[in-house]
């Protein structure tokens, strides 16, 4: 395996792992490595001494209109080969995004998910058929498919930038967090990809696919609340026209998650809202998350 | 008047003046200082050992779906005061944008606006009958109403950081781009908040209110395009989705300023665009650039 390879498909378990989380039934040590071939690292500094620059975060957020949801495109710009993932990218919204990823002479590598959507079909079944190299990634507590299936604690690679996943189900059972690293080579502030677990003043609903409000509240208050207090927080959607928020500022003014749990329970169990549109359609389709179009090519 | 109004509301003229524009026909260097009452400061590092932290930039981008608009909300964080300044407000979202500065506890001294828009009425007015000490801020070549008219070489202070107005006519005649200072203490990389100059691989129309095409074409590629290349440029507007862009980006991939000038004149002239819906109200709104509501509440 080529050095290249090496620093763009590395997939780790996490040395400093993020806080516990209280509905991991086990956790897992066997290091994903194998599933690139390579020798495992001891820790993150190691890397260091192969490549040029220090890694360099570019962000860029995007917007698809219809539901309302971020796509985040993330890339190691200090790394020479531009390793980037794309974070719930949106099928209507593939071209705009693969255009831009070649526009900044970037490789994707990764098409992640936070969680199986209900309200729009994931763009990684199209981008995978565009760019057959790029994994797809999704938590293995949403029973969906792909090609890398992470865990709590799993560290996921582009470049020497790392995002660390943390289990936040609630909206879904399988709804993960995704964390840029602690370290002083890592972003700061730190930057968390929220999903459908937290939105900015908000959270996603609780009343169907395995949602639970107790478990939202949970996993809120354990793994993003516990971040530092100026992590910026990006939510797969806002409909108010609002693009970011921190950990501090929804410690204070989110109006439902302020609240105790009881009162959070109470809230989510009457919001009577009804199903998404596209839900009949979204969630099949998105449990072979980047499968599906693939095999319907070949 | 007290240190606290000396640092949030000093507006003066540049002494690193942007690159000269080609088509101001004189400049004024007479200091905007007396307007506050203030004595001049000779220069942006004299004001630091005044206050206890470092200048830090907030910047909220926020979206206003029916015009597809971008707010920004800025302020300087490192200052005890966090004084702040929202870059072209929607009058439909003030409350939203109001409610924002509260929670963030800045405190709002300038509304500003790139240029007379023609597709919203501007959030100003309603600013300011809110927020009576809020000034509102426009280019004395827009010909509009405002309680600061500035021009081409200014800087607009909020705390220790500022913005540096850069003349952008073509849109429309009194258009202009606010950059983030050029210096070690300003923010890295450089802001700019292009209004409808520039927009994400596009342009704003040139067919009326004194729009040129040939005037675009000049300010773009010298007040814009002289930037450094990592300047991530921030524009009024974008219907794709995109939130923000870069110098070098645009230099290489926008459709129309990539062209040569007469290229681009002969593309602006056949868009073939009807005119925006709320023209004939937001016009006139915006000519009374924040003073219209005012007036009409008294």
């Amino acid at each position: 395996m080529s050095q290249l390879r090496f620093h763009h498909l590395l997939l780790l378990r996490n040395s400093r792992r993020p806080p516990s989380f209280p509905f991991s039934s086990s956790t897992k040590t066997t290091p994903l490595l194998s599933l690139f071939g390579s020798t495992p690292r001891s820790g993150t500094m190691a890397a260091y001494s192969t490549v040029a620059e220090a890694p360099r975060l570019l962000l860029r957020q995007l917007f698809e209109k219809e539901s309302s949801t971020y796509t985040y495109l993330l890339a190691d710009v200090g790394h020479p080969d531009k390793p980037a993932m794309l974070v719930d990218p949106v099928d209507k919204t593939v071209d705009r995004d693969l255009t831009l990823v070649k526009e900044l002479g970037l490789k994707l590598i990764y098409a992640l998910n936070t969680h199986v959507h209900a309200d729009h079909v994931t763009g990684t079944g199209l981008i995978k058929g565009k760019m057959p190299g790029v994994k797809s990634v999704i938590s293995k507590s949403s029973n969906a498919k792909a090609d890398l299936l992470v865990e709590h604690g799993d560290n996921i690679y582009f470049g020497n930038l790392f995002l660390e996943v943390r289990a936040t189900p609630g909206h879904t059972m399988g709804c993960v967090t995704y964390v840029t690293g602690d370290g002083s080579d890592q972003p700061h502030p730190r930057m968390a990809f929220t999903g459908d677990a937290l939105l900015i003043r908000g959270c996603g609903r609780t009343d169907f696919q395995g949602g639970s409000s107790h478990q939202l509240y949970q996993s809120v208050h354990s793994q993003i609340f516990s971040l530092p207090k100026d992590t910026l927080l990006y939510p797969a959607h806002d409909y108010k026209g609002f693009t970011v928020t921190t950990v501090g500022e929804e410690m204070l003014y989110n109006p439902r998650l302020t609240k105790d749990e009881e009162t959070f329970q109470s809230i989510m169990e009457n919001l009577n809202l009804s199903y998404p549109k596209m839900m009949a359609v979204a969630v099949p389709a998105n449990l072979a998350c980047g499968l599906q179009d693939l095999n319907a090519k070949v």
